[in-house]
């Protein structure tokens, strides 16, 4: 059987400590190709560039055998360009990742990593979306390898069409207490922004904020991150709240 | 009783056609304040700017009662921003747009008019999206201004805390069919990128696609625009797939 094929992105840029240390990972199991950003892309959501074009070019990293693409674009714009125009077969999966910084909770909304891994599963390409709780550069990641592989390895055995967001817990003395399925936790972030006046005296604000997390369910992926286990949401792209179609069918008829 | 007070923003910036047609029309009902992006932020999703700081000036329009605010910022920034520094109470309602094309099927995961209008829901506040599928800068909106003032008088009287993305026919001969409540239609784009080389001799892409309708069901929004009816969907920011959490558990302890 011929090797699986398994496409490798990111939000953090292609030189990213999260990005290589993946690279590495699954370089011995699949043929690994690289289509990535140039430039840090976090909190880019689901952005692609419409208004100006997009360079991608093949580079030599030099730490394995994989193949990598530097890309001026989104973390969905890699996505879009990797299956348009530089794979020659559609991959059998797409991880992003793994991302510096959380994206539990609402923090999925708002990420470029997730989006990559979701925009996989829009052409039907099983997809994974990996991100530990630690915005540092040189975060410690290791002590999720064995989790990783595992999750990467069930994927390309299922083959099922689904999108999953996992988040790993920080490194600590603490081992990992396991890996849970999880649902989207409800919480959000109430901004605190940072104003400032440039020497010309113009206005400017910095985005900052506190995560508030609103749920206390025992599977809520925040919770189970705050027990040190790793969480796994299935992710999806139909945004139709379904429960509240019958509120608007009364309200627009009232 | 005191003038509701709505924020309005957009993604196609402070100055579109549409944005200022929905000034206009909203003016004689509430209190209105528009934060609104700068330059054109098409395609932006839910995108947030955490590496650069925004600027957000209050300009003088000159065309109605309503206060005007220019932003540097994304559409999502620009919600949180108005909430959280320009404000000075939560807004009965968030209204975006009318952007210039389409929102519906999966071209909502890449909108930047509704993320703005779902950002507001995070927070608690009724939201709606407006978008109309023509994407001139001059298009015709005239014919859709009944009912979006019976939405938003509705919106404003159930006060539910409900986001919906609303699309609009092109203007035409015939007249809008209704409203119906829809699900997000089923689609994709099929990418075709514009392959070209500079001067230089470097290559670049843009991006174009063609969108592909995955859906046939008579309440999907995409069939109900192609019916010439007005498309409601409400949206949420939960994306986890619950139908999914069975296959994934299976799949992990397998």
């Amino acid at each position: 059987m011929s090797s699986p094929l398994i496409l490798i992105t990111n939000d953090d840029g292609i030189f990213s400590k999260g990005l290589r240390h993946l690279v590495k990972l699954i370089n011995p199991i699949a043929k690994v190709v690289v289509v990535a950003p140039d430039s840090p892309q976090s909190a880019q959501s689901h952005a692609i560039t419409i208004n100006q074009p997009i360079t991608c070019e093949k580079i030599d990293v030099d730490d394995g055998k994989q193949i990598d693409f530097i890309c001026s674009g989104t973390p969905v714009d890699c996505v879009k360009l990797a299956l348009a125009e530089i794979l020659d077969r559609k991959p059998d999966l797409c991880i992003s990742g793994i991302n510096h910084g959380s994206n539990a909770s609402v923090n999925v909304i708002y990420s470029g990593t997730v989006s990559a891994a979701v925009e996989a599963s829009v052409h039907g390409i099983p997809s994974l979306g990996f991100s530990i709780l630690d915005y540092s550069e040189t975060a410690e990641l290791k002590h999720a390898d064995n989790f990783i592989l595992h999750l990467v390895r069930k994927m390309l055995d299922k083959k099922s069409n689904v999108c999953l967001n996992v988040n790993i817990p920080k490194f600590s003395d603490k081992p990992i207490s396991g890996i849970k399925v999880a649902k989207q936790a409800k919480g959000k972030w109430i901004e605190d922004f940072d104003e400032r006046f440039s020497p010309m005296g113009k206005r400017y604000f910095w985005l900052t904020g506190n995560f508030i997390n609103e749920d206390d369910a025992l599977d809520a992926d925040q919770n189970l991150l705050d027990k040190n286990y790793i969480s796994v949401v299935p992710v999806k792209y139909d945004h139709t709240d379904y429960s509240k179609l019958d509120l608007v069918n009364n309200m627009l008829n009232d």
